[in-house]
């Protein structure tokens, strides 16, 4: 049997056929066209996974399910996207538009708890028990996987470990709040440090790295100026991983995973990244435990929402 | 069939022969003596329920099986009490020990997990799914029920609510940290505020509350005080539902509960607590989001923790 996942995102629609171990072996993309109704862009996405199954010469029959990762709040029990903003989604039938076009069992959860699934299943996590994936992106994306499941809590829009609090009073949030772990540990917060500091001097590598230009800053220069042994980027840096460890070790005395997964633009640093944090969190947990959970970087990249997808039925069978 | 309960504290140790639904039929407690050996403790507590099932004329095959609630971390899969301070064990083999004496399944988990479950099954959160019961007491405990099971981590140690830093670089914790939700979300924190408001503000009912002696303060007064219309106290107690505030939305924002229950002393001031907490919530979840997380008083007190340790044969069986 094989498993088809869907990424539904607000600009491209990507869709693969999954292997029960979570090998993907045929993928394409079509453009989402998000003004639309959600009774054609669901047309698409399904002419879509009909087209991979024809070209993979596969029938229905050899289809255990779809599953879909989608933006916003998902009602997976039945089916329902209950709310995607840049959808402008609110209550769609999902399973049932789908199964107007292929007769199989059709799941749902949010894009991030997919790609945590993904990691989970046959990613970075694969060897591990309960694990959280955290993306830093443009925000903080999370998604806590435990005992094989995932975190959504009783409304369906739980996991929300970038919108936890860890400066009250501190800046304010796209949600609102003041001080949430988003506006700190994210590539945008990153980014918008660097530029502060190449702003107020001048002589950094980080405006050199820039040719001059601030807004031609990225998460990756910070980096490269610190590695080139630049004070100030080196204290952007270490500034940045303070922010990250103290979210870091609150997931870490709340869940004690066996395993945090780091995916985004950051997780490209590597080592270079997960030396620091660790170092960092292990000064911060308990007396003298010693660190057991284990950080690595995500594995699969913007395939780990396919793939989490299309394991959904694993889940909610 | 039968459970017994049993609640293993630094000063007492109370057991209870337990009902399926959940309900204490008898109860009684016997000094630790901590001070001694591991193996003379657990034939107290075996010798405990003997007498318990004696007085209510079961026998062993009346018994169900027995739950130990512990301070510490306990590995409840293998019933050994890792690590417990304030008993000074360590791998201490429960399980073992108590079959010494009675031949029915022995089952192990924290003591504030234990609480949590007690309330989710008959206190509290019974008629509720998920549920996270935070204690505000000496410090801040907490436990998280998700879909029936307790959160504990693959370590045993998870689900310290009370240890997820609210304020970075904020008041030092005992656990080591800087600005953890217990430092000023606990009775002992309010106490501390209300003692330095009181010392400040000679004028304040707070003062007089305590016949001018800031050694009686406790977390009754500042809400007596308030609403009794100081204003002074009307401050300390607006600041410390701010604080308590952070730290459940963040935990709405991660485990989106169908219910929280407050237990601890400070949840004795019932909807004088509830009333402003809900206003303070509601006022930092997403949006235009109405709360749909239920704020909850404890129900079952101090045997939370023993109905809850007879009934951990529910969930790791």
């Amino acid at each position: 049997m094989y498993y088809i996942g869907i990424d539904l995102g607000g600009t491209n629609i990507a869709a693969a056929i999954v292997t029960e171990e979570g090998k993907i072996i045929r993928k394409d993309s079509i453009p989402t066209l998000r003004e639309r109704e959600y009774s054609e862009i669901l047309k698409d996405m399904a002419n879509l996974c009909l087209r991979l199954m024809e070209e993979e010469g596969l029938e229905t029959k050899d289809i255990h399910s779809i599953g879909i990762g989608s933006p916003g709040t998902a009602d997976p029990q039945n089916g329902i996207l209950l709310y995607a903003n840049n959808l402008k989604f609110k209550n769609v039938p999902m399973r049932t538009e789908m199964q107007k076009y292929i007769s199989v069992p059709v799941y749902l959860d949010n894009d991030a708890n997919c790609a945590a699934l993904g990691e989970s299943v046959s990613g970075a996590a694969r060897h591990y028990g309960d694990s959280v994936t955290v993306t830093l992106g443009t925000g903080v994306g999370g998604g806590i996987i435990v005992d094989g499941k995932i975190i959504t809590g009783s409304f369906h829009g739980g996991g929300e470990l970038g919108h936890h609090v860890i400066k009250m009073d501190g800046d304010r949030c796209n949600c609102g709040r003041l001080g949430c772990w988003e506006v700190y540990a994210s590539a945008t917060a990153l980014i918008r440090d660097a530029r502060v500091a190449a702003a107020k001097n001048p002589k950094s590598l980080l405006l050199t790295l820039v040719d001059g230009d601030i807004q031609k800053m990225n998460a990756k220069i910070p980096f490269d100026a610190a590695a080139q042994g630049d004070e100030i980027a080196q204290e952007v840096v270490a500034q940045y991983i303070r922010y990250l460890a103290v979210g870091m070790v609150n997931i870490i005395n709340i869940f004690q995973p066996e395993a945090i997964v780091i995916g985004g633009g950051v997780s490209a640093q590597g080592e270079n990244l997960l030396v620091p944090l660790r170092e960092e969190i292990q000064r911060q947990i308990y007396g003298e435990d010693q660190l057991q959970t284990k950080l690595v970087t995500a594995e699969l990249g913007n395939d780990a929402g396919i793939i989490g997808a299309a394991m959904l039925s694993k889940i909610y069978k």
